[in-house]
């Protein structure tokens, strides 16, 4: 029976349990990643862990997100980062080197290898055959430690591509047609591998538009195989060396298959307020736009920007649309450079931003009152960009480019009309200018030792939680809606984001926007459980919107369903994720309903727990989709306690 | 008697008063120029004034200061200024196309010409032989109105520059020498005239670095002549037809005369907290330094870009600092990046900054803490780049590069070594890349009156004070000390700079670091009295720092000595600025003592007040340096109130 790469992969990194989809495998991780606004908490996580230095191939530490510094917390935390880095034997990518996702797959990845990032669209990685999962920053703490790491075995998906894009369609399109089949929700669980000639033909960053964007699925990964388009990409990047190929066994057996003929796809767009609210662009209504963002570690390859740099090619942004470009590396940019596109881009009068992150998640950007903001990047969240009452749109860079010219929604047909063709003799560089000097490499182990941490005064210590008791009694604090995102729950944007490293500070404006009264509500509780409705936890694998929960005294959420990477951050931080047996039970609790679990330490083991609602006087059953080591890890307090505990019983094993 | 060239164009443009230095002069003006973080307020009150345009020859609405869009309230600001500027006959100048001074001077300015612009900075365009002021909101909506503008007649200092500058010395060295030597309220009532060999050899970008930051030592401008260079400035941006020879006269009197050797110049720095602590580079303690920013309407022509590029080509920014670039226009931008410059910059890992103001006044790049900043830029207020326990250093681009390389302090001759000539090899360019689309004509007369102005929700009234009242009795809310800046008062940064279209809501963090409790205490009070030293309101010209005292119920403040700017901005906020006539009352003063004044309509127009201080039992007397229209204005209750009288008086005439 053929294997498909994704089984490969997992089995070459095989530690134990079992590979049977939906039960837990523990594997060996090579890769870490990080990123400014999730990592404090996971180096501090680190220091707490007590080791001396990272034990992976590779771990990385991007200053990338949080470029704006709007106040003095953001440099602290900068300087932080690049303090603990040295110290533990990490590379850290300085602030203007680019998007972790971006640098990452350029320099670092490696085909056939397994990274973990505490980032959700860590499956960028997935376009040069690497297996690169999102996880919370507890979980990059402990792949640092080299302990394997505990994965639900996936579903492997295929999805067959045939035929080629048309030019003015972009591999956006892929994912935005994948998002309108799969929804949100749909990929929980799942690897989507995507295979056939279709496949083929696309380039590496293409490949990385869709794997970095399945995230918004629920996916598990996203993964493409390491194939000539990846031996390619290394040559460019001048490690063919690094190349291996990699590829499923042609007569693979998949759990499921979708198919997707290229070359019938016209644009799309994703329409507010969620990724896979997409329908054809020529179909939405052509309102005024205010807003066009071309950027995100999502769509700005030198082939997107180029593109989108030939749209605006003797044309001009609309004098009512304010048009950034923020190209998502440095590499990236000096070839755009020096083939003459950031001065088509210039010339259109496009904003050129810094190199980063930013505006995708609200730092910087923001759209005015009520405004209609067009984005090259992942996310249409509600007030993801920083204002709820404005509306986010996904496109394609080239469909970006041309409602930039209109002034409303647009396609880059409608402005090269039959030149449309020179879209589609845009390549990615044979070539890529190769300059690492923004990447500090790793110091010698006995330099490393010498390390100062370096601790601004908003750089706060990593709470703790409780080991959970037998008798729990507590009212409900929240009683969340559908779809509920971190994004939600934990904001980002230029001011939050900064706040991550003090966790007294942020849990006051935890569900800030959602539900303004639930940080004083549920400290004045003092302990407290949430209610959620279905996808529970969607979006960024910020686990600050589980620590913030447990700081302020959240037992438990109970909920039709949370989302894969929110569940494992509740877990590490002590919070128990409940699933309604019934969901119509939902309907029948309120805000402040007093509820009881009795024996809860013996239920937790048997996946099953009883629920009385003391105030509304009925019981209801909740299941506990965990595995056995989640359990476990429950048991103990959440991942930290856990891990010491586990490293306390190897070194007792060794001595 | 010869006459000099400030003499000239006051008296071209001379409508009433007297020309004898320190009494009040009517004069007529050219041009004005707005940028969106103080403008707001500026466009209010065009609209309560009730004109249907404005009645300059050219007026430009800058959107330059803050493009971070953090929130929503700057772009909503930025739709309303738009909006507004359509209506009235205004140009825009869209974000992306540069900072108002250097577009200022490149695209509109004119020798010969008045303008006044709501920014200290404004003074920028004496470069060209223009003469240039600095105001407040108000004065530029009277400005735009075609009404006479008031002027304390200057007195005109001759400043004589001989020899040239020695390559590693910038034109920063020299106000920074001017700085020194004159400090910061050593300016006051004057206008500093370039003149000499020396002057003639400096470049147009050059003395704009000069002129601009002239605003350090509270002068009203700074001029330099209408000369060959100033030819050739505008023959390169194509604009020779607006070029005028303007020279003082041979035989011109000055009222003091200063004598710089340029060729005697080192590099210098500024130390904090104050621009006039300065003194050699060379003496500076090497500390290490986190932050340098190349950057600002200052110091960030193209020439002096592309000598920081020269110090960085073939090293690298250090390690340990985060090393940012904010090109001042799009113009500049495209300059450098056709001669390679911006590559040099981004080999050399500098990050570059959206063309935009910010860094300078806290938009952006905080240092981090306790950390130390070294800038290009022309301020070093304590927080003033948003953190007050940061420390701001100020020099010139060469040393800033170097500073950036090494880690720490240092000249462009300690990494150009024998190579430092090469810097006196790059000059302006003789042809610049003119390209005006990112700016808005002003609409046709009969297209511009239906124009609906677009207004935000945090947009809210401009407040207007009470008439002044007989009696006053008030007790002291705020006892400050010397240097109080305009940014104490009102804090810039992105989060702070966009609540100034929202004095309700800003006015709550008015002397917000200062003294964090005097907002809510003077809502308490009702109504009271500011005690200030010695140059109370120096720094940035913003109104707010008028506005947001007045809406709180501010009446007077008596100080020592107050700025030229930020008197204006009381007087036309109906706040009466009061100067002790014995200093040495100051110390017997004390937070919440209650001030008393009677017959206090009948005594502003003798500029001799009696205090009583009620509390300690004692009198003392107040000078009022206000002119005869100043008066007027006060016991109007302010601009606004004044000129409704005004205009109104003048359409009962016509009628």
């Amino acid at each position: 029976m053929g294997k498909s790469l994704t089984r490969k992969i997992i089995e070459s990194h095989y530690v134990s349990g079992s590979m049977v989809p939906g039960e837990e495998v523990f594997i060996k991780v090579d890769q870490t990643l990080t990123h400014d606004i999730n990592a404090v908490m996971t180096y501090l996580a680190f220091e707490a862990i007590g080791l001396k230095r990272v034990n992976t191939e590779c771990s990385v530490s991007y200053l990338d997100h949080n470029l704006l510094y709007v106040d003095f917390k953001t440099p602290d935390d900068h300087i932080y980062l690049q303090s603990a880095a040295k110290k533990f034997g990490v590379y850290v990518s300085r602030p203007g080197n680019g998007i972790c996702h971006t640098v990452h797959v350029s320099r670092f990845g490696k085909p056939g290898k397994i990274s973990m990032g505490g980032d959700s669209h860590t499956p960028h990685g997935g376009s040069i055959g690497m297996l690169c999962i999102g996880v919370g920053g507890m979980d990059v703490a402990t792949a640092m430690t080299g302990v394997p790491m505990r994965l639900k075995m996936p579903r492997v998906i295929q999805v067959n591509l045939t035929g080629r894009l048309k030019p003015g369609v972009n591999a956006k399109e892929v994912i935005l047609e994948m998002l309108r089949r799969v929804t949100i929700k749909g990929g929980l669980g799942n690897v989507y591998e995507y295979t056939g000639e279709g496949a083929a033909a696309l380039e590496v960053p293409q490949r990385a538009t869709i794997t970095n964007m399945g995230a918004e699925m629920g996916a598990t990964t996203s993964i493409f195989p390491a194939d000539e388009q990846v031996h390619k990409f290394l040559k460019a990047q001048g490690r063919e060396e690094d190349y291996v190929e990699l590829l499923p066994d042609e007569d693979a057996v998949y759990d499921e298959r979708i198919d997707i003929d290229l070359s019938e796809l016209d644009p799309l767009i994703s329409c507010p307020h969620q990724p896979d609210n997409v329908i054809p662009l020529s179909e939405v209504e052509r309102q005024p736009v205010q807003q066009v963002f071309i950027g995100s570690c999502t769509n700005t390859s030198y082939a997107d920007v180029a593109k989108a740099a030939l749209v605006f090619k003797g044309h001009h942004v609309n004098e009512n649309v304010s048009c950034t470009c923020g190209i998502a590396s440095r590499q990236t940019y000096k070839e755009l450079l020096r083939d003459g596109y950031i001065d088509m881009l210039l010339d259109a009068g496009v904003r050129m931003l810094e190199i980063s992150c930013g505006p995708c998640c609200a730092i910087g950007q923001t759209p005015a009152t009520e405004g209609i903001a067009v984005r090259t990047s992942n996310r249409n969240f509600k007030g993801r960009a920083g204002n709820p009452n404005a509306k986010i749109y996904l496109v394609s860079p080239e469909s970006a480019a041309a409602t930039a010219i209109k002034g409303t929604f647009a396609s880059a047909e409608e402005i090269l009309g039959e030149d449309i063709g020179i879209l589609n003799e845009v390549h990615e560089p044979e070539n890529y200018i190769v300059d690492d000097s923004m990447l500090i490499k790793p110091l010698p182990e006995e330099e490393a030792e010498k390390v100062e941490i370096v601790r601004g005064p908003n750089i706060k210590f990593l709470p703790i939680p409780e080991e959970p008791q037998q008798h729990l009694c507590a009212p409900v604090s929240l009683k969340g809606g559908n779809n509920i995102s971190t994004d939600d729950i934990t904001p980002a944007s230029a001011e939050f984001s900064s706040m991550r490293s003090n966790i007294p500070l942020m849990s006051q404006y935890c569900y800030h926007r959602y539900a303004p009264d639930f940080a004083a509500r549920a400290k004045e509780l003092g302990t407290s459980i949430i209610i959620g409705g279905e996808n529970y936890g969607q979006g960024s694998s910020r686990e600050h919107a589980a620590i913030n929960p447990m700081y302020l005294g959240v037992k438990c959420v109970i909920a039709k369903s949370i989302a894969r990477i929110h569940k494992g951050n509740l877990v590490n931080h002590g919070i128990i994720p409940m699933l309604f047996e019934n969901p119509a039970i939902y309907d029948k609790i309120d805000l402040f309903d007093e509820l009881e679990i009795d024996n809860l330490l013996d239920q937790v083991p048997t996946r099953r727990v009883e629920v009385k609602n003391k105030t509304k006087g009925f019981s209801f059953m909740v299941r506990l989709d965990l595995s056995d080591n989640e359990v476990e890890v429950v048991l103990c307090g959440g991942q930290l306690r856990y891990l010491k505990k586990q490293l306390a019983k190897m070194e007792e094993e060794n001595a």
